[in-house]
């Protein structure tokens, strides 16, 4: 057996599910909103399963997905994306795993930034890269030319980002991302860009993605999620967006992780994708709000929260909220005592963690939040 | 990039049914029936999308699929597996890669059985695994002590099987199941079975799994797949079933492969493995009279059509049906000329092929049959 994985953990996310499960706890911990999702979406894919095919569709995903990608990210990110350049996966962890065992080399250096979603760190060591991490922290979390030169060789190859990043709720910057640019055209990297929150965002912020920088179109691998634009995180539909020299090598590895991905759901993502910038907009504010209720109650009862642009979290300081706990020790208090489950920030590092820092999850109903803040009357 | 992928060729089963699509040639290549599937199956799948929770179900699969899969084998092999032991993947694919990718280590030799599925060697190849072949040959395929032996040394931790056997359509005896669990305790190995052609079997056999005989429960990981099963190919949702011991490290390869599967999928695939005997036994009835149609036509055509015990496919012994071609030139010949796609068994090694055999699917409509065996006329 590899000993990568006998030695490894369950995914945090996981195991807080199933212990605010096992104990009865309001779920803040994983990210998922507690809502439906859209119901003319998921009554096309309800069609969808019915009236078409349910057979294997094409390896690279259904047209129709594959067109609607790139049209999506020409309305909204105003990209120039050809349906060529779109590879369907099963979710986005499945498109991270696909572009990592596609584009790393043992011996290749990749560049992550910690927090990191527990995902990258396995897959790259997996895949036999190296990584080369550089600490973010809060109350920031800025990328620096500094800290980037610092875990720059000749052996750089790959650089993976997450903006919108999860857990900080941050967006990368116009200066930030000019760096990540310019770094890896200075060593002729690829971009992984997880940028599966990219309509996620708040008070009126726009994403940008990394592959519209110049000279980026040609060495980025642009990741997105259906289950996270829909609310609808079950369905794990996602895709990988690169210019075909690499997508063509991202299929293969594609072709032997999933093959392929319900016709059905693709269909109703493909849909979905059309949707009136005006759907996009409301699904936005209503996180906004449910943010703001949570931010205001939590606030409230003196806890420092710190912003949130974007993705369904926001975070508090457990230094400046006067808890004289670290951030595990508060979230098993949280869940044990309190009936809340959030997730330590810790989690996201591999070495050197922050620890003041508790992840809580705002896409719930009005009355879950405020019963959260209801039992998180109790203080340590 | 990694060398293996920018190397690799698409898969045989994807350029084959994009050939078809481009020709309008009848698709007698990839493995998909052109039926709608089970109708109670899919709409179990509606009613679950429609009414019941789309956000993320548990990593390891919902706990009514689990009970089902274990309670199922219970029926219909006497296994005594529980659901603890079941982890639920996005397909058998996905169950592949994350065995393969959690149970090997770098050097790790791993006994393969040429004709070989195409995922298993660039997956092991990938993992770090160094593949050792044993070539089975027409007309038996039969897998023999000498050849086994030949292949093993204290290197060997793996062996992969695929019973039924795609592309072959046997089934192993009991005297080949025996040989291989005799060589698996003795080298300490484990045995990653694909069985995903388990319920399409013919003329009255029934499947038999390596994970059932002494000594290989606590050494097995036993496939299996509802896409199959239900002949919803497109489905993509599977399972892993092993000892705890070895699940628990699957399952670790597996939440950063796919995370997880769409829970309404989930919970048809549930639902329809509880389904009578008769449904079953139905199932493979159709099939088995589909394949009897096709094997009639071609040989009323001068074909020599080697026996079929299982799966949806059936093969020509090219040499004994007089065509003076070889197996790829053969299919070359057939999608253009005749306007029939299958897939040449030489795709199905890595070196030395037998290329005197054709796959063809026999899981369609009798008209579909009928107008191949029409266009199949004609000969090269
Ligand atoms: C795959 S479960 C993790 C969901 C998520 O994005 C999160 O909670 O951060
Ligand atoms: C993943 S496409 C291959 C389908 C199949 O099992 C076959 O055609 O052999």
């Amino acid at each position: 057996m590899n000993p990568l994985y006998t030695s490894l953990g369950t995914t945090i996310f996981e195991t807080m599910s199933a212990r605010a499960r096992a104990t009865g706890a309001i779920n803040l911990g994983q990210g998922f909103p507690d809502g439906r999702g859209p119901e003319d979406v998921l009554a096309e894919a309800a069609r969808a399963l019915v009236e078409d095919s349910n057979q294997y569709p094409p390896m690279l995903g259904i047209p129709a997905l594959r067109e609607a990608v790139a049209a999506h990210y020409s309305v909204h990110q105003g990209l120039d994306l050809t349906p060529a350049e779109v590879v369907v996966t099963s979710g986005a962890t499945e498109a991270l795993a696909a572009a990592i065992l596609a584009l790393v080399s043992p011996g290749d250096e990749v560049v992550m930034f910690q927090p990191l979603y527990d995902a990258y760190w396995p897959l790259i060591v997996r895949a036999g890269g190296v990584p080369k991490l550089v600490r973010l922290e809060p109350p920031e979390w800025r990328i620096t030319a500094k800290a980037l030169s610092a875990v720059a060789s000749a052996r750089t190859k790959l650089v993976i980002v997450n903006s919108p990043l999860n857990p900080t709720a941050t967006m990368a910057s116009d200066a930030e991302l000019a760096l990540l640019a310019d770094f890896c055209v200075a060593h002729d990297a690829i971009a992984i860009c997880d940028e599966v929150w990219e309509h996620v965002v708040f008070d009126g912020r726009t994403h940008r993605s990394l592959i519209g920088l110049p000279g980026m179109r040609e060495r980025t691998v642009k990741i997105g999620s259906a289950g996270k634009i829909f609310s609808l995180t079950g369905w794990k539909v996602g895709w990988m967006c690169a210019a075909p020299r690499i997508a063509a090598v991202l299929a293969k590895a594609h072709q032997f992780l999933t093959f392929t991905t319900p016709p059905n759901l693709q269909a109703a993502a493909a849909y979905g994708l059309g949707k009136d910038v005006a759907y996009f907009e409301g699904m936005r504010a209503a996180f906004q709000r449910s943010r703001d209720r949570l931010a205001a109650g939590l606030t409230g009862l003196g806890y420092a929260v710190l912003p949130s642009a974007a993705t369904y979290f926001l975070s508090i300081d457990l230094d400046r909220s006067g808890v004289g706990m670290g951030d595990i020790a508060f979230c098993e208090w949280l869940v044990e005592e309190a009936g809340v489950a959030s997730i330590p920030v810790s989690a996201f590092y591999v070495e050197a963690p922050v620890t003041n820092v508790v992840r809580l999850c705002f896409a719930k109903a009005d009355a879950t939040l405020d019963e959260a803040l209801e039992r998180m009357r109790v203080r340590p």
